[in-house]
């Protein structure tokens, strides 16, 4: 695994080529930032978790039902992950908390060494439950997968992420589409912080359970004086770290920088802050810009699945006739074990037959190039050019900003 | 890769126990017997092919379009394969010659560093195909795929198996099923030997085009003069080894049995034996007993995409409701990398929420299973104990043997 704290140790000794990066020493709590980009908000750090320590910024693969898509752990260490995330929803439906709890954790029965973050289930709650029915104690839904009805409260949700025995818990929080009305944000901001207080409570009375980190959400859907006020609220509990949830839902990506841009200015210097459902090249870019130290997404893995690869200069889809007889790897400069050995030609052909190599070739390019990312990423950040990273990056990337191709 | 060759030289020197196995010296060809249980016609050698020497008795995973389903290259290799399978029909479809011509054969287009064995497409064309005529000349059919029209010859899929560079080639035969009449299994030994001898006479005219050796196929459906004819027509052609086709195709396991040891006794002991479609402990520990060096079968993998795994005692199928709780591995004496990490609960959760883990994870460990077995069947065959291991391991398997539950 990829823990490289001996380039934290490095880097305690000065960085060399005399950029400004600040360098900070010690602390003995879940974070300490050891770097912090001179003309961006970009910093690097280090999350002290219970299954080993990761450095930050840090991309965090989804493991949805406990197996991050396509992948096997032995892979998923290979690349050099230590920090993945679970569904709280789908594991706690599948295979559900009697199974976890007589296999004491999810850890022990997945077999997976690293940490784990499991998130709330309320993103889920909101987005796949074909029923779903709010109240000042909680949500009452019915399962995707059969119907059967449920009832998540704060309190549940922070005892299932104690039985998962997660490295990283989120508390229950409402979760709201793009283009509601202000009154319904504001409400939702209510709740939210109503909830994150009872999830405090709930993981206060839980610590001898498991040695998990409770982190709060700030919502406030698209209205920065919600999301002050919900950042205002979330911030005096005073929780080891702070996500920014409700953001890249399917707004512009303008829209997006913006907000981002304003939540964070209420962010305090000194907790981890990690954005929820980021996981583009762009979007990873701009966040760390804005200072986010943590990101997951699906979205690599699953374009991964359906046959389309990052290269240096974009996304390709390989089923295209294009790469019938293409002899190069993905990307030419890719050190990956798929990059050193395959061709798109082969792996064309393995989508077009429907081979179940095709999907796990991909995953593991797709996962490769965006550890090797934030790897590059956080380079940059200690040698404190990270501006000029990302100017270098971008002007190569064909992106289609302006167009949000996330959900 | 597990070529063995420690191995072999160590039992020149004897085998140390006293038991009366044959050790056999040198031989510049294809194939060696190494050594021979005194009791069966159990025996060990070496195939020096073009990609490196193998060890028999041997099981080859099934690769159909160029890679064994569920697993990727790097995972074979760790499990010691260095002797896979390609299906000519398929690879012939898909990605078709030009491509393949293009990428200079398999190889190179797969990445597969190790030896692949080609079969004639001729089973798949009377298995899966819509459509097909058989004349003296070839077999016209259509694709399973798209329907189109394609004309086989002997001379047509030697020379695509040379464009493959198969380290090993297998001529267009005719298959036939269980109970059919004399005269139709006579028709088609007559037409098996005729393609067979223009299958050499194409082979030795491309000898420049690549190094792979060509088989012959002994056929003659559930006849045993049959059997004796088409062996010894086949045998007359002098070809570097032979396959028996045309068994394990939905006969009782006693008529298998019987067809094949008589079958054998007509195959000279010089050169490697290739009993085609067999991939069940109980198959291959019988085959082995009557002297058989090679087999592959899609079965293994197969049933470990439906949840399905090899024990030490038998199957199990892991979506039962019994293993829900199961913190056990698949087979506790198994070394595999799964057997090591994950459990029977987890791995049944896998395939309940239709994870690709769960294939991936089942095929590598049935593979795993079948390779030390045919290790386990090399020493046992080199310290002259073979009949009792194969008693012992039997008589611990629990096998539907008379109720033939291969197809």
């Amino acid at each position: 695994m990829d823990s490289g704290l001996s380039d934290v140790k490095f880097l305690k000794n000065g960085n060399g080529n005399g950029a400004l990066v600040t360098m900070i020493e010690g602390g003995e709590g879940l974070f300490r930032v050891v770097a912090q980009d001179p003309e961006s908000k970009a910093r690097c750090g280090v999350l002290n978790l219970p299954h080993g320590p990761v450095e930050t910024p840090v991309f965090m693969p989804v493991g949805t039902h406990g197996t991050v898509k396509a992948m096997i752990h032995e892979e998923l260490e290979e690349i050099g992950f230590s920090l993945i995330l679970g569904n709280t929803y789908h594991l706690y439906l599948r295979p559900g908390i009697q199974v976890l709890q007589h296999f004491k954790g999810l850890h022990s029965f997945t077999g997976w060494r690293g940490n784990i973050l499991t998130d709330s289930g309320g993103f889920q709650v909101f987005s796949l439950t074909p029923f779903r029915k709010i109240t000042k104690e909680g949500v009452r839904f019915r399962s995707h997968i059969d119907g059967s009805s449920h009832f998540l409260t704060p309190e549940l949700v922070v005892e299932v992420q104690r039985v998962f025995g997660s490295d990283v818990l989120m508390p229950l929080d409402v979760c709201t589409p793009f283009g509601i009305t202000y009154k319904e944000a504001w409400e939702a901001v209510e709740l939210t912080t109503e909830w994150a207080a009872r999830s405090k409570k709930a993981w206060e009375g839980t610590m001898e359970k498991s040695r998990g980190f409770l982190f709060g959400i700030v919502q406030g859907n698209f209205f920065p004086d919600l999301r002050e006020k919900s950042a205002e609220e979330i911030l005096q509990l005073d929780l080891p770290g702070v996500a920014i949830g409700g953001l890249s839902v399917g707004e512009p990506f303008e829209t997006f920088l913006e907000l981002l841009s304003h939540t964070v200015r209420f962010l305090p210097r000194e907790k981890p802050r990690y954005l929820m459902g980021i996981g583009t090249p762009e979007f990873i870019l701009e966040a760390v810009d804005q200072g986010i130290d943590m990101f997951d997404c699906v979205f690599p893995t699953r374009i991964a699945r359906n046959g389309t690869a990052f290269t240096r200069t974009g996304r390709i889809a390989l089923k295209r006739e294009a790469f019938i007889y293409s002899e190069e790897p993905l990307e030419p400069s890719c050190a990956c074990k798929v990059c050193q050995r395959y061709s798109r030609g082969y792996l064309r052909h393995l989508f077009k037959v429907g081979e179940i190599a095709g999907p796990v070739l991909l995953t593991y390019h797709n996962l490769y190039y965006l550890n090797q990312l934030v790897k590059e990423i956080r380079s940059a950040i200690r040698a404190g050019r990270y501006p000029t990273f990302k100017k270098e990056f971008l002007s190569r990337w064909a992106s289609p900003l302006y167009n949000n191709q996330l959900f």
